[in-house]
């Protein structure tokens, strides 16, 4: 096999016939879990373009802010007791016409922009200190400026309660607001902390722990730029997106990153010519591998394998040459601690692979 | 406190005095442990310039492309019994006046020039994937190209037999030697995996754990053109260096790096003015704090607990407010894997912090 720089379709494959526009309604979310049973909100063709909304569901942290009507309507007409057993609003899902289990979806993220300039982080209580903070919750709002592409801390306050029903309204104007933060601004990271392909289940599964199917990876390079595959589990792939971040650390410590509503462009390109096990991502710079599992460690010893067939199956070098060289070039980091499945990622660099430029464009 | 970008040292106090030449041999080395009770192999004022040899205790593994006569005599008459509990050969200590426990010292990281153009990579008995790839040893040799800071390999063979004497020549000119990562080519990074303080302790320690006095904490940072800052545990501090690598990923999954020879170039200033709990560095984009314990999870905890001191205590910023800031913008990874006591590291960057510029010079 003739090692390549690119894992993504050449362009004679990938020009878009169509565009689709998909709002966010009570008509085409799901709350909170993914499931093959839910009918698709739109059918598309391979290489169509999808323009679609997705919504916080921690807009209620601010809803003088980050209210508009049609989030508002999401949040008044899905019933609370149906946002289960996740927390997530994922708009979807999209049925790819003639994919089959088994088969990738190459999903080019184009553009991602924030639907309002405000966002949300919630120190939950099912952030990696919830203990060493006393077990207090606590809302920070911030303000982005899309124009210097950063973000600043509006204000804070001390959620009085604990943060159980997906789409509460934490905002209370009686409590106490703190400024925030000084000073201090925040490079944007706009990005889908939950994208991914309905799971071959037969009961509906939650949107919380990431997985095979992608899920909630919560890895911030997940932006504009970048193209994730994923394999399809059920007939239509049935792609969602939601949980939308501008900014986000690797750990996503206290439990949630910048949570603000984008709109996103991308493409979806099915891929019936190569496989891989787990969410993958292609960037400008690096191919990144997801592991996960029940720890830390559980999660890095399955992304190394994860990151091992890469170099072993889709670049063709011998696991052994595989083993040192991600040994001295590839990075490990942390995805996310706070998602009960927790979360190791691998980058490793695209440029350092023979190959460059040798894609051929049949045009 | 105001808050400021910058945790060195002011240029009034740091212009260096003189320069010192340290040679790496049997008198100035020790191998495999750090103690209080060694003899200083050099003593310094504080602003004092330090040029020293460290040796890579891997040299052996292709002896006719990285010893030389100094490495040859280090391996030949440091008896293999005394090279315990560790495994590192270490230059030094170096002995800084005025040091006391308590002191903190700032260690600016100028130049790592290798001695050679030749590092070994070993995936080891102690790797992450030992033993999925069948409980076998494999050296790679690599070359270096310092013109252009990257790195190829050269060749590959297995170890026939188990790494366990530290300086083991596993030189085997009567193995099959296979080529190796065809046409890929290796981004340097020089840097040092062990350097620290003697900690105060009554019987030599370990150089492999990494711990609260630095030493093997196996960040690919810590190279030129960065400051790391380590608490002293004794008089003089007693500061040592070795473990030189010139390329490792976050991870070093397969137990080593690429393990070559390195000139250091460095400049010690002692600091009375501010104290951190755990091994900190300054590069020129962040601060970066490393968490340590028995398993990746336990890492994670004592890493966030240092990132919430620093944003706290060094940059004034409410715990909480420190705590959001961790989660929206600290990107945690995976130093090491491999060495007994595991690594997490966390990045912040320093330009999102106000008080750029404001670090007086009063030259």
């Amino acid at each position: 096999m003739a090692s390549v720089t690119t894992l993504t379709s050449a362009k004679a494959d990938t020009r878009p016939s169509a565009i689709w526009h998909l709002k966010a309604t009570p008509e085409t979310i799901h709350w909170g879990y993914f499931s093959p049973e839910i009918k698709p909100a739109l059918r598309i063709k391979s290489g169509d373009l999808v323009q679609a909304e997705a919504i916080t569901h921690h807009a209620g942290d601010a809803p003088e802010l980050m209210f508009d009507e049609g989030v508002e309507r999401i949040f008044r007409e899905v019933d609370p007791a149906s946002r289960a057993p996740g927390v997530h609003i994922m708009t979807g899902p999209i049925y790819i016409e003639d994919a089959e289990p088994g088969d990738m979806i190459e999903v080019r993220y184009l553009q991602m922009t924030p639907r309002n300039n405000y966002g949300s982080n919630l120190a939950a209580n099912w952030g990696h200190l919830y203990e060493e903070f006393g077990r207090k919750e606590r809302v920070t709002i911030y303000e982005l400026d899309p124009s210097a592409n950063t973000a600043h801390a509006l204000y804070a306050y001390d959620f009085p309660g604990e943060y159980l029903v997906p789409g509460t309204i934490t905002n209370c104007p009686v409590c106490d607001r703190h400024p925030a933060l000084p000073g201090i601004t925040i490079p944007a990271r706009p990005h889908l902390g939950t994208a991914g392909v309905a799971p071959a289940v037969d009961a509906p599964v939650s949107t919380i722990p990431p997985g095979l199917h992608g899920g909630n990876i919560d890895n911030w390079r997940i932006g504009a730029g970048s193209t994730m595959f994923y394999k399809c589990q059920v007939k239509g792939g049935l792609f969602s997106i939601g949980d939308p971040h501008v900014s986000q650390g690797d750990g996503e410590i206290s439990g949630t990153a910048i949570e603000a509503s984008l709109d996103c462009l991308f493409q979806i390109i099915l891929r019936k010519d190569f496989s891989f096990p787990s969410p993958l991502l292609e960037t400008p710079e690096n191919w990144i591998v997801h592991g996960f599992g029940e720890d830390l460690d559980q999660a890095m010893k399955n992304c190394s394998m994860d990151m091992l067939h890469l170099l072993h199956e889709q670049q063709g070098l011998s696991k052994e040459d595989a083993y040192s060289l991600m040994s001295v070039a590839a990075d490990f980091g942390v995805t996310q601690v706070v998602d009960g499945t927790l979360g190791v990622h691998a980058r490793i660099e695209r440029r350092i692979f023979p190959g460059k430029g040798t894609v051929i464009d049949p045009t």
